[in-house]
């Protein structure tokens, strides 16, 4: 959707707050051209300090995307455009990160099995003066895996980095049955959100 | 979900009936190597004849197995697999195919803006002699699009080559606010039925 202020973006320095290969790789997907800067924030904010999963993922974005700016002004680099972005799975009232071990990976992999749980992406787009934030939720349905299934699936080395464990762009998206929502929510980016908000705010500067 | 049948798979010659590099890649991706062999079917099925659309894209998807499988035989190299499948976009009970001309395109996606519609991947497998067949449908939510954004999408060349002008893994992706069902119905090849089917066929083989 972006494509009539696409040659407004081309111009500018735009960059991913974010270590994420599979986010970068979403927004070049759509043809825009980013570099990516791993923020320095750690990531360490206290989830019963917020009301809901949403305001955390959306303040831990924020975070990311304020120490990435700071830092790239410091260095006299300012970017046009920063975006960050922050996602969780969640069951249960639970939060779901990344597996520190792989009986910690079984274990999410065993409870998210034959059921449906909520995955959070927070947003943050700093631009022109402005930062936007949003959140969007999808909800994804795991199909029933037997104990074979996730060990092998544990032995790939897929669950390690990935919040929840799993990975639905990979081999992943084969345990998954159904999803409703932005499916690139799961992904790391909701792509359909994150591009009104740019089309809004470059299509006046065209 | 098919690492513990995998070795299995691997020394299988599973042949996808399909010139479609996004059903390959889909493929690949889970970790199976396929050969590509498109299909000399000539998708001429009258739409009528079927009682509904699942039955009109299984029905074309065994065509395209049945042809290749045939035809490999014939030459001395029978596949230990053969998957096919086919794909429809669908609106208020009409198919919307591969658009023919630019203006077409921009008919449907106009069409398809700013409300729901539904895709079908018709999937059939033939392997172990035994066929087995299925009907994949998701709901697809386009966000409203104004006609900029349309002839932009148009003029990257994307909507051509593809069931209903979009492809949801591309540019095309930013369209779409929402899904309901496998996500990967829409680019093609329903990830978690198909490998549930293979799971199933191979795993006492193993």
């Amino acid at each position: 959707m972006l494509q009539p202020v696409m040659h407004v973006l081309k111009q500018k320095n735009i960059i991913l707050a974010s270590g994420s290969p599979r986010r970068k790789e979403l927004i070049e997907n759509i043809g825009l051209k980013v570099g990516l800067c791993p923020s320095l924030f750690e990531e360490n904010l206290d989830p019963k300090k917020f009301k809901n999963f949403s305001e955390f993922v959306e303040e831990t974005a924020l975070q990311k995307v304020l120490e990435v700016d700071n830092r790239l002004k410091l260095q006299g680099n300012p970017p046009d455009v920063v975006i960050g972005a922050d996602t969780m799975v969640t069951l249960d009232g639970t939060m779901f990160g990344k597996p520190t071990s792989e009986e910690e990976a079984f274990d999410m992999l065993n409870r998210l099995s034959g059921r449906s749980h909520t995955v959070y992406t927070g947003v943050v787009l700093k631009a022109m003066d402005k930062t936007v934030k949003f959140t969007e939720k999808t909800d994804v349905t795991f199909g029933k895996l037997d104990e074979e299934q996730i060990k092998g699936y544990i032995a790939t080395g897929e669950p390690m980095d990935k919040a929840g464990g799993y990975g639905i762009q990979g081999v992943g998206g084969t345990f998954v049955e159904r999803v409703e929502g932005d499916y690139f929510t799961v992904v790391g980016l909701p792509l359909y959100r994150l591009c009104s908000v740019l089309y809004d705010m470059f299509k006046e500067t065209k």
